[in-house]
């Protein structure tokens, strides 16, 4: 447990080993909070297929056709994203008129996600033999692999990637920035553990941070990328440009979320790599991440919001204020929110930007 | 937990998605039950170091050089192993004049192991910036990644993979033959949860099970392995020929252990297969299972033997029996292994049957 006082003492290094969404499958877990997800997901699945229709099908197939999913957690939506994008991919084959290659997914996140979980909903391998596959209903027709790691760094061997898929997970930044921790910094955020209303230096040491970070993703990315290959990246957005006005994800988290994509994307992290052209760039109203089935119930709707909450940032609350005090924080969570509860359910909406990348 | 009688009632999908060594930290944990398997597989370093020169050196090097641990299981042993490997060939690539590939390992066993532990362990990857070598001493060369599956089957894509290591992994069965499990068979071995003492013809239903999973190990193998790749195999044997005298691991486990390669592998599925050629094939005495600090003290010589057995063969027992019953089964037997310590410290011998394949 870290000290009181300066929140936020989680050193790059320690972050990258213990983030993760929660896992398990208990009531605050990711498994059974990411319903929002999933929905937000799936409402973007017409810019996905726009995207998958430029990759270039690789004729002869002799090799396999590589899905990557970067930021996967262990929920279901992973291994449904990644389906959708197999079974586009080998529609277009068939109608090309070319066999379809042997298909390849990486479920990639970090080392401290809930691997476990993950891979037992994975259902069974089901392209080999034909009792297997007529056994279980259930089955996946590709190979499948985890990989533990940062995304800002190498993930996978050189130009092997076709298709890299990232939505949700670009806004956690590989480490606080270190001014914002240091007390003679003007950037110092006086021990808080949000942005959303911090002081002009802080959002800048943010922003700083952000652009950093996305360039090493950028350049790992151009590395691993077959030539035809692209990438779509869903990012939380906000609609003001002020970063430190959150918007509707302040109101969920108040934690640190990135700068708007609009201006970083398309005028200065990507041009400066230039490996990279835009295809698309959207900002998208993504909607509520509250799933209730009672929209009258507000203590339902506090709930809701606790554990879609917790199921996010819990891990990283736990380790710095324990499991116990973690409780007793959400459980307050819930309570407040069940007192605001029509008016969350009206203002809490998101906003995604959506990025579709292929090689220059 | 399964009713009383018939102890051994998981049925194959089910023996797939459960089976695995014991997951996390704990006392009888593997990753705290594995130094025997540390010990034995460095004892057999100059035998693998043989069949790692004969693997054909890519050249020129475009594809990243694969590794594939089958069962790796959880502990650290798998880590050190794939590094040996990695190691050795990026010398002899070096010796040859050539620039290294980029080396990519796949971690592979049953879905219900415990990935997270196993992703824990590794180092965290070094290859891409200078100041994160320099930061950590302990940093991989290598992209790493999990796979989730049984090896009976396809795991990898075609023509994918230089060099298949296993140790200890293929004497088990993709299932119990559902002969020995039927009141009405003369294979029916009833009830009773080891073949050590069965009859001849349980003894033959087991022995054909080994050898359809063989074979399908085989077939799987052959189609992911590269043109000039190997596989490097190390299995429980025994000296005498009779399958139903298992000897050390008779001693140890009192469960199924497959028959002999040295019939198996020669003359019947391998080369019923046709795919691969043996290489090398030798019959190694590995040592005992129990590695003890005081070998006088006859108390730390059971806990040894009874935690070495929950190690490997705990997941099974609890799904059969329950974790209380467990606890009272590892207890009694360390007990007993107590009052015999002095001859199971003598008598508790592992042999190891090594193989070396290349395709045919």
């Amino acid at each position: 447990m870290a000290p009181a006082g300066d929140n936020v003492v989680v050193s790059k290094m320690k972050l990258e080993r213990m983030l993760s969404m929660k896992g398990g499958k208990g009531e605050a877990s990711y498994v059974n909070n990411s319903q929002a997800q999933a929905q937000h997901a799936r409402s973007m699945l017409h810019l996905l297929r726009e995207t998958l229709d430029g990759v270039r099908l690789q004729s002869p197939p002799d090799f396999p056709f590589v899905v990557a999913d970067l930021g996967c957690s262990c929920g279901s939506n992973t291994i449904y994203m990644v389906d959708v994008i197999i079974q586009h991919m080998a529609k277009r084959y068939e109608a090309a008129g070319c066999d379809p290659p042997e298909f390849s997914a990486f479920f990639s996140d970090l080392p401290s996600n809930d691997f476990n979980t993950l891979f037992q909903l994975l259902p069974p391998y089901g392209g080999v033999s034909m009792e297997e596959c007529l056994a279980s209903n259930n089955h996946r027709s590709y190979f499948a692999a985890g990989v533990p790691g940062s995304f800002y760094y190498r993930l996978f061997p050189a130009k092997s990637v076709d298709v890299f898929y990232s939505a949700f997970s670009l806004h956690w930044l590989s480490q606080v920035p270190d001014v914002v921790l240091d007390k003679r910094s003007t950037a110092y955020n006086k021990g808080r553990i949000f942005i959303h209303g911090a002081s002009e230096s802080t959002a800048t040491a943010y922003k700083k941070q952000f652009q950093s970070d996305l360039a090493g993703f950028l350049r790992s990315r151009s590395k691993e990328m077959k030539s035809g290959g692209s990438m779509f990246l869903v990012c939380l957005g906000r609609t003001c440009s002020d970063p430190t006005d959150q918007g509707g994800a302040g109101l969920l988290f108040g934690t640190h979320f990135q700068d708007a994509w609009d201006d970083l994307v398309q005028e200065e992290v990507v041009e400066a790599d230039g490996s990279f052209i835009v295809n698309k760039l959207e900002v998208f109203r993504g909607g509520s991440p509250l799933v209730v089935n009672h929209p009258d119930d507000a203590a339902e709707i506090g709930r809701a919001l606790a554990n879609s909450c917790r199921s996010v940032s819990g891990v990283l609350v736990d380790a710095h204020i324990g499991d116990q005090l973690s409780d007793e924080l959400f459980s307050r969570v819930a309570m407040r929110a069940t007192t605001h509860a029509k008016e969350l359910l009206e203002q809490l909406q998101f906003f995604h930007i959506v990025a579709s990348l292929s090689l220059a």
